[in-house]
């Protein structure tokens, strides 16, 4: 946004004026958008860049295809894990060769949450819980209760106000996604981690709805360890790898168990015994997936290139007045329709989504998908909103509730053909 | 090979009549080889399928680009892991629904080595020791160690010979790869597994090496856990994800610690409680990167295509018939240049590659691989040379020998440039 102040919106023409006057306009032309469709589910997976498909090509055809195994060295393969890892530590505030890309978010939280168990077992008496939150993404909790259990440990799911509290007993771990998945509300990273460290609590942070869609300053915050996804703000792809880092502090003290040869201190050497990269490469395991790690380069320098037209911080205002005006809009048109807003009305508590509850949530997503505005559902009752700034405009929020409110008002989301579940919803 | 016995090679002219009835021949024209190219690295890296290119654009422009998050219902994301599963399970003798593709090798080794542990400790006493091959690829016992160490047991490491015997001390778990990555020496699946059996030791089997190149039958042989790797001569890709098996009797008796949310029975409740998949589905874990896959799929489709023609058994006799030749032909013509047989001289007990030690391996296959000839180098003096019955005809076996007579015979491998080591060698 300029600086100087905008206009309130009432009309489309106001969007019109907003997207004339937004700084951050021209990064929409890095992505092939498809036509006829408003997409608000950036926070699931991305859009594609254009310039990926032909860096996949270019990978497949002339690195792959023609020089094959030379690639390792001549186009650079085996540096790739380091190379994004860096441009996505600018994004979240960790330094130069802190972060990896490297498996999934699951696989990577595994091993942050071994390393932060084992800097607790070195602590006597040693402490027992792990704090995390009851709405924290699924796999988050089902990788620390896997941990937890195979170590002696406890998790406790709390719901979020309580957790300042719940500090003061002094648990072991405290594990948090910065943004929830459903609601959308944002933790207070660096009071989270000021009052944990307080007591002696490690933190980990799931940073999965936070990397590229708003200002995180993992080095700021002091945090102890952090995962990432690659598929959402990064715009990496379907499955695209994820990333980790560990403090500087923490990250040569520990083996993390999944001591595969990537993380080797040299993997070439082929020795019998295994012996740590140091620093973050440690956290490397297996070979990674190039054609998907490629991809997700493409994707990070989409939001690079916000760099030049204020950065993250000038996408977390446009994010603000983007998820601002859809809250404004929604409860203004579509009053009495039973839509209940569960995203923080403080924007300063909020991610980069807006969330209403609806009794019949489901199939009014599929009757909204069905006239090409995109957002998803997520059980029991929510529909959910993403704001990716780099490529939505105004206009788009404004014809996204346009179509929400046809859909309430004319009733077709009764319509047997968006009742039925998809697998996947 | 057809039924007839065919003449024996004794010259170039011989080559290219065995090319002419060699019945997998018309499979060569699934790749897109380089130009003036001998490839003799498919079992580090398979070539380029051609079918990928396109195969890749279109998960990236339509599955991604067009419909987006619609692509995990409509062009069926959601169950690639199991579609290619399934047709991987064709090649190594494993069931329907029995294999699916996952993480990396690695990563999967760290799960079916965990299962086995959970077997273990369920059996008392509990037996301490796993028992794998001092040769064995190095991130399989970067994996053992951590896992032993953590489980309070111990990982040994004996020669290829010795293990028959250290069965009889009844150890817990045989950890091996089939095809060693240096020698190609091959074991003996069957007899191994009934013999571990025999002692109530558990079995793992890396088929890294195997899968796609020789016949492999998992349930035949009544093994009790595989993992194996997707871009050797499977041809998925740099970095394809890996897959994972687990018998019958096995699998749904243990929850593998890497509990992400797509091994859950019902990953889109969002159900804050682990309850794992049954069947080999609670083996997967994060969201798999797709662009990978999908390149993977392709590369197990050339693979498969060899099913018209005599299927695995038919690429087994051709492999074994490149081996020898290319034995024959180095011994007869580089003949005091101190090269010497490191594979195991009997094709039965050796894989799809035939490696050489010699005092200067480095340099030589540097010089070998300027002439065009690609195969690699393995600390610490070894020319492996991996034979890909897809794509490789006994006129390049010829002609491969004949550059590395020059590169000898001219000892042009002592020349500067062939001497300095690269990042990955």
């Amino acid at each position: 946004m300029s600086n100087a102040p905008m206009d309130p919106i009432l009309t489309r023409a106001d969007c019109e004026q907003h997207d004339r006057a937004d700084p951050l306009a021209p990064l929409r032309e890095q992505f092939d958008l498809p036509d006829g469709t408003i997409y608000l589910d950036g926070n699931s997976l991305g859009v594609l860049p254009k310039a990926t498909a032909a860096r996949v090509q270019q990978l497949i055809s002339e690195e792959w295809g023609r020089d094959l195994i030379k690639s390792w060295n001549s186009a650079g393969w085996i540096d790739l894990p380091q190379r994004v890892g860096n441009k996505i530590a600018r994004l979240v505030g960790a330094g130069e060769n802190e972060l990896v890309v490297a498996d999934s978010t699951s696989v990577n939280l595994f091993k942050v949450l071994s390393a932060a168990i084992a800097v607790v077992q070195e602590r006597p008496p040693m402490r027992k819980l792990i704090v995390s939150e009851r709405r924290n993404f699924p796999t988050d909790l089902y990788i620390a209760q896997s941990l937890a259990s195979q170590h002696g440990m406890h998790l406790l799911l709390a719901e979020a106000e309580d957790i300042p509290e719940l500090l003061a007993d002094r648990p072991a771990i405290l594990m948090l996604t910065q943004v929830d998945y459903r609601s959308g509300r944002q933790h207070d990273m660096a009071a989270l981690t000021r009052a944990a460290h307080d007591h002696g609590v490690l933190t980990i942070w799931d940073l999965a709805h936070s990397a590229g869609a708003l200002p995180v300053d993992l080095n700021g915050c002091d945090a102890d360890f952090a995962v990432g996804c690659g598929y959402k703000y990064l715009n990496g792809g379907p499955g695209a790898p994820a990333f980790v880092w560990a403090h500087a502090r923490h990250v040569d003290n520990f083996r993390q168990p999944l001591s595969g040869w990537m993380g080797h201190a040299a993997p070439f050497e082929f020795s019998p015994d295994y012996r740590p990269a140091g620093g973050i490469d440690r956290y490397l395991c297996g070979t990674p997936p190039l054609l998907s790690l490629a991809a997700l380069e493409c994707g990070v320098d989409t939001v690079l290139a916000a760099e030049a037209h204020g950065g993250i911080a000038a996408l977390r205002n446009k994010s603000v007045a983007l998820c601002e005006l859809f809250i404004a809009r929604v409860e203004a048109c579509c009053a009495g329709h039973g839509l209940e807003l569960k995203s923080p009305r403080d924007p300063a508590v909020r991610g980069s989504q807006v969330s209403f509850s609806h009794a019949d949530a489901y199939p009014v997503m599929q009757a909204l998908i069905a006239r090409g505005v995109i957002g998803d559902f997520r059980a029991p009752d929510i529909l959910r909103f993403g704001f990716t700034p780099l490529y939505t405009r105004f206009v788009d929020v404004w014809d996204a509730v346009e179509q929400l409110v046809e859909v309430l008002h004319g009733g077709e989301w009764r319509e047997p053909r968006f009742q039925q579940r998809a697998a996947v919803t």
